[in-house]
């Protein structure tokens, strides 16, 4: 049934919307609400960062996520009375998100206060076949008596009213950095407005970024009652009023179809006539044609992108579930990046950050490629702006913002933002791996060798030369993915990424130079490259100092991790949880204490470089002082330990992943969801369970299939191939759906799969089984005063002791 | 002659106050100006910091110092033409600040559009001995002709008006930290007006911080001119105006009398009170006799305070105006601190930080100890405010805030404040300096034993044990006084004195224990004291972690300054200079590159645990890449490179820090006076060239006299005895000039001085002596690429050659 206390949940988690537009799962009613929500991907305002202590290159353009005019509205009175949930006596109550169809339908009947029941049946879908078109149908019965009906059909701009997504930071006056602030004066100047008939058109301008943006709806009635129409339309609103004599029985349908179109420099008069186009091609083709275009378009989504677990209805719900989210958020961004929150909410102001490379582009890698493309190409169309940034921190090369709408660094906590330079690394990673699983060398040639060349030119100018005979390459003063400990030097993360990041750059100039002169020669002028800077960053590359511990035999995260007091997690109260909102960041640094396990991650990302045996022992140090207080920590600690033999461990960690928005266990669903937590699930099935690693072209798999599942299935495009994958117990399934096929490995045997007939290669278990989970590692040398030897301390309060 | 580009530096070389009330050496006519300021030591509003990310922990009140109401200004007409300097026809002009007596002096003589020439002489001055009081003569005669003259003295609420103290950023967009932010919404509400006769009476109430003030003038008109008054009060402004029927010859003068009251909580009808009791006192006493009363402070003064260096006249008048800051900046503070800028700018905010500690205090320690017993006091008051800063930040006792006014953490840049966790050290070493020179036990039992305890549980708590056997005690997560390195592990400075700090406070606990049982109890019971932690506190001082790099033979600035790269200071262009203004504090971090030198600071304060030759390898490793980008860094420096013996070194750091203001060499004096730069000035004087320190009761001298002074001359009141003390070249003498004399060693001798009859000690030279200057050491394996070994390496920008 329906609960106003569930409200922020579920707005987030019956979300819909397609890479451009979302809309959050509001009631149609339009009144309660946690927060009304509309969104579309890049349409953002900007402000001026006033620091209350400023520096020299401290980042200067605020950009926020704006929450666009609502056109959910749907208001019903019978008798006058407004249907109102939370209030509303309701004889029956059902939302469904079909993730088959990719359409939101709620079912209530409704038992008014002259006790008259009504019928509502509403459906909600925002095209994935037609970018800008969302399209509504609200269908009304009353069953037992005749009565007055009214419906609201409204476009609100919400931004600029009563500000209603305005909210409280929860926790006692400490503000959630999570969470995007309101703005504090209007957002989105009216340009025009305009109704008629059945259509209502708004357009608006934000005031300091220029953004244009155009909303029209369109509407039709279909009835056997009496009804009236009336059109209202104003700056802010725009309202369509149906007045229905409602016969029991009779059914009432409204349909409204609605166009969004925005840019950055088209004037909203002409984005107008954009909606106009996109609202007529629905009039002529009908509403149910988008509808089965939208089950035609998730039909060829699921086949493939699915994967299937085995006798575990609910796991393969939730992880359908997670798989649309990657859909709602990326599928038709386009000219955009993939935001942390996709177009589900607010959070983090609709920023993109690395996770879209590392967590959620290997997905559409190996799923939908053509999204994968767009969004590396957005990232490429960023670079003049990277360059920019590069100089302004005094860097050769291209320096990508940490957090961006625009292109330009929007983080204003350099030591968890600017200084995560690791994300140059990321975004070569990603392009690599797109190139690599797609042979798409036009896109490498054309814009991801500009990618590659800019950043590596980075890490060249960054670090240094340093130890006895200058054998060792190090890079000072970066902040790791780890955001629990900041500014320090020779992150094992960023140096091992940084390392990939200069032998790929070198590898894409020489096969350039080598397949594609012509293209070769244009980029070596396009880019001012001389041989000499790629023979240094070979030699650099080689030199990498990586740190490690002989004596623990664990790689610390940087060069004097280790020395560092180690915080006592299993002593630290629920109630100071997560820490970064219970304790200032000096202290948080000080400790062993991780945010997410980056070592970890290394491990898995560049796992060609470190032994097995080197990977059990890191994975088992970090493990216990990880607080998993970023949702993307699970992910990653379930891949290592599975793959290092912690099955039930793996299994709990991806758990921790799979139901992060769900069971809202990081209690901030309500401000979107977690979309690179959703890419990560993907990645736990298939790079965990399923095993697949991809450090060549040529897929390896090495499974650990949990044992309480059957079977594991899932499917990856390699080039024009897609492959069916299934791990079972005791084999490993492969057949080519598409294409040509495509050879692997499992386990160090090659397979060659040629076609739809399965392959199967036995499996002799599923990797080394490790007993229990890593305990907490005895701090090598933390003691007492007193002469004890602990093996942990932990910050406390000062207020009940002293 | 006046000069209108000068106006910012002349305003704050000519401003005149008492610790309490300031006035900028604003032109009478309160027109061309850099910036109005009439300022009052602790005055300030209040206003929410708001992060641009914002975390926990992170300081909340920000803290600004308020412009309060101008009554210097006392403008003239003759002939209904306005005198305005930057215009007018000037036949001379001249203006005294004199030392002796402590007052402002102009001397103009104007010729009038229409020829006729007016003198005009102007005295101002702040009384030292009414804490409360300012005093205005201006003296007209018209020289040629008869005319008609109008002097307009007026008091304006200038923060308020057309806030003419908003200033634009210097440096091409990059703010300058340095440099007190504008309101943006009204500070002072007014609460009364009043005027009549020859007064008038102003109050107000801060909108935020509730701080309340009254100012009132009293005026008086002695001519034999005919004249009639007329007084006009507002708001925002009183007026007496003079219409004066000039005859040539025939003198006017107005004397205008101001008192200014402010509290924390007291209403400002009440404040009204007391300005007016002050003015009544002064309207009784006359106002000469106020100026012969500031006469014979400032003889007190000078007799305390002087210092002489003879045979250079330029140094000695530069000297005295040093000294002259000190008094202006602290005489009458009494219940508040020393401010940076003292009463002379809003640079800082008008906040209190640790340089009144360790630059300024030890002055009055040693010449005006009550003045440095009101600025410990007023450290105290704050106690209670630095145990909750403490808590909020996780640690046990009290943590002092980086900056402040009203007690509270006022840094909104953690790094290089809230982690500067070293001012809790820096209170207590000025405590324990002034409680042994002035053997003021009292204080020490009622006050300053609580600093002592609450500042040794922050740094026993703040660190942890470890090393093999956990036999060393660590301090982690913390910046030094140079704030071109933060958040580092064993900061050197701040380890040595932590641990002089435990030391301390385990040293008073033991004494009030043996001498003062009964206060003791009374501590005890009021702090929780146990003593097991007292015992803990001597452990951990003596198994302080001290940095020391063994293959330099030097003591790194933190546990991993030396892996960090060298800047190339050398070919680092002027224009990119001070650093922090062009570059980003990562890129600044990343290097071995200072702000000042701390670990040559900590030589100085805890000289005893260095030797010789460990004080001239760490100020050879530091000196060439210390960049003096801060005023604080020229004192030390020639202080130690007098006791390690570069001489001539010695004396031009001493000229950096002599002629901080004088020659604007920080080009931002107009934002007010370097106070604590003033303050070093002496001690560079008395502890570099006088060889002075007082590491036990009995102070040592170990003199290094440049070879150019014939003699240098200074007073130290030693508890009840001031001590004269000339070092010449082959000597020094000391002679008691008050009290029962001292005991003191020269060189190890040890020599008592029991009567006005001078003792006099021969000296074989002044010191050691090295040549040249010390280069820019190798730094340990910097190698370039390329596999030639260089000595450094710089940021360059990339704009020229990439």
């Amino acid at each position: 049934m329906f609960d106003a206390d569930d409200l922020g949940r579920t707005e987030a988690l019956f979300a819909v919307g397609n890479g451009y537009l979302g809309l959050r799962g509001n009631v149609e009613e339009g009144r309660d609400r946690y927060a009304h929500g509309t969104f579309i991907n890049g349409f953002h305002e900007t402000w001026t960062i006033r620091h209350a202590e400023a520096a020299y290159g401290f980042a200067h353009t605020g950009q926020t996520i704006v929450n666009v005019p609502d056109t959910k509205v749907l208001r019903l009175y019978v008798d006058d009375e407004p249907l109102l949930l939370s209030v509303a006596d309701l004889v029956a109550y059902e939302r469904t998100l079909d993730l088959a169809d990719g359409v939101l339908t709620r079912d209530l009947v409704w038992r008014t206060p002259s006790g008259n029941r009504v019928r509502v049946r509403s459906r909600r879908m925002v095209s994935f076949t037609q970018r800008h078109l969302a399209v509504y149908t609200f269908d009304v019965t009353v069953l037992d008596a005749p009565a007055p009906v009214v419906v609201s059909s409204q476009v609100i701009n919400r931004q600029d009213g009563l500000d209603e997504y305005r909210t409280k930071p929860k926790s006692g006056g400490v503000p959630d950095p999570r969470r995007a602030w309101a703005f504090e004066e209007r957002v989105l100047q009216p340009i025009l407005q305009w109704g008629g008939g059945d259509r209502a058109v708004l357009g608006y301008q934000c005031t300091h970024s220029g953004m244009t943006l155009a909303v029209a709806t369109d509407h039709r009635i279909e009835t056997e009652n009496e009804y009236e129409v009336l059109t209202q339309v104003e700056q802010d609103v725009a309202k369509h009023v149906f007045r229905i004599r409602a016969q029991p029985g009779r059914p009432i349908r409204i349909t409204k179809t609605v166009s969004y179109h925005t840019s950055r420099n088209v004037p909203a008069r002409e984005l107008v006539d954009r909606c106009r186009r996109t609202l007529d091609r629905v009039l002529d083709e009908g509403v149910e044609k988008q509808f089965a275009d939208q089950r035609g378009w998730m039909d060829a989504y699921w086949a493939r992108s699915d994967v299937e677990v085995e006798g575990q209805p609910e796991l393969q719900q939730a992880i359908r579930w997670n798989l649309f989210q990657l859909a709602a958020a990326a599928a038709r961004a386009e000219g955009t990046g993939i935001s942390a929150k996709g177009v589900t909410g607010s959070g983090y102001g609709g920023h993109y950050f690395w996770d879209s490379e590392i967590y959620v582009v290997p997905f559409f890698v190996y799923t939908s490629p053509v999204v994968a493309r767009n969004a590396l190409r957005f990232r490429c169309t960023m670079l003049p702006a990277a360059r920019d940034r590069a100089q302004e921190v005094t860097q050769r090369g291209a320096l990508f913002p940490w957090r961006t709408i625009n292109g330009e660094e929007a983080s204003a906590y350099y030591a968890a933002g600017t200084a995560q330079y690791h994300i140059d690394a990321d975004i070569s990673y990603a392009v690599s791996k797109y190139v690599q699983a797609t042979g798409d060398e036009e896109f490498m040639a054309q814009d991801g060798v500009d990618v590659l060349v800019e950043t590596a030119r980075m890490w060249a100018d960054l670090g240094f030369w340093r130890g006895n005979g200058a054998d060792t390459f190090h890079i000072h003063g970066v902040t790791g993915p780890d955001e629990y400990t900041t500014v320090v030097n020779d992150n094992l993360y960023t140096n091992v990424m940084a390392r990939f990041n200069l032998r790929r750059a070198v590898r894409a100039v020489t096969e350039l130079e080598r397949d594609r002169p012509v293209e070769h020669a244009r980029m070596v002028a396009r880019l001012g490259l001389v041989d000499d800077e790629v023979l240094e960053w070979s030699r650099v590359a080689d030199a990498m100092a990586i740190p490690y511990d002989a004596n623990l035999g664990i790689h610390p995260q940087d060069s004097s991790f280790h020395e560092r007091e180690v915080w006592d997690l299993r002593n630290t109260p629920a109630d100071k949880r997560p820490l970064m909102l219970h304790y200032h960041p000096l202290v948080i640094y000080r400790f062993q204490v991780l945010k997410q396990a980056d070592v970890v991650l290394a491990l898995f990302l560049q796992g060609e470089y470190f032994t097995a045996e080197q990977k059990r022992a890191d994975f088992e140090y970090y493990e216990p002082i990880t607080t998993g207080d970023s949702t993307l920590s699970g992910i990653v600690q379930s891949i290592v330990a599975a793959e290092v033999g912690y099955h039930a461990l793996a299994l709990r960690h991806f758990h921790e992943s799979l139901f992060v928005d769900l069971a809202d266990l990081h209690a901030n669903t309500a401000d979107g969801v977690h979309v690179a937590s959703a890419g990560g699930v993907w990645g736990a099935l298939v790079h965990g369970f399923g095993g697949m690693r991809d450090d060549v072209p040529e897929l390896s798999f090495d499974p650990r299939l949990p044992d309480a599942w059957p079977s594991l299935t899932f499917r990856l495009t390699v080039r024009d191939t897609r492959l069916l994958v299934t791990v079972r117990a005791d084999s490993i399934t492969f057949a080519a759906e598409t294409g040509d096929g495509a050879a692997v490995t499992v386990r160090g045997r090659r397979v060659v799969v040629d076609s739809q007939d399965p392959v199967t290669v036995l499996l002799d278990g599923q990797g080394p089984r490790l007993e229990g989970e890593p305990g907490a590692a005895a701090p090598p040398g933390t003691h007492r005063a007193d002469g004890t030897v602990i093996t942990a301390s932990v910050p406390h309060d000062t207020g009940s002791d002293s």
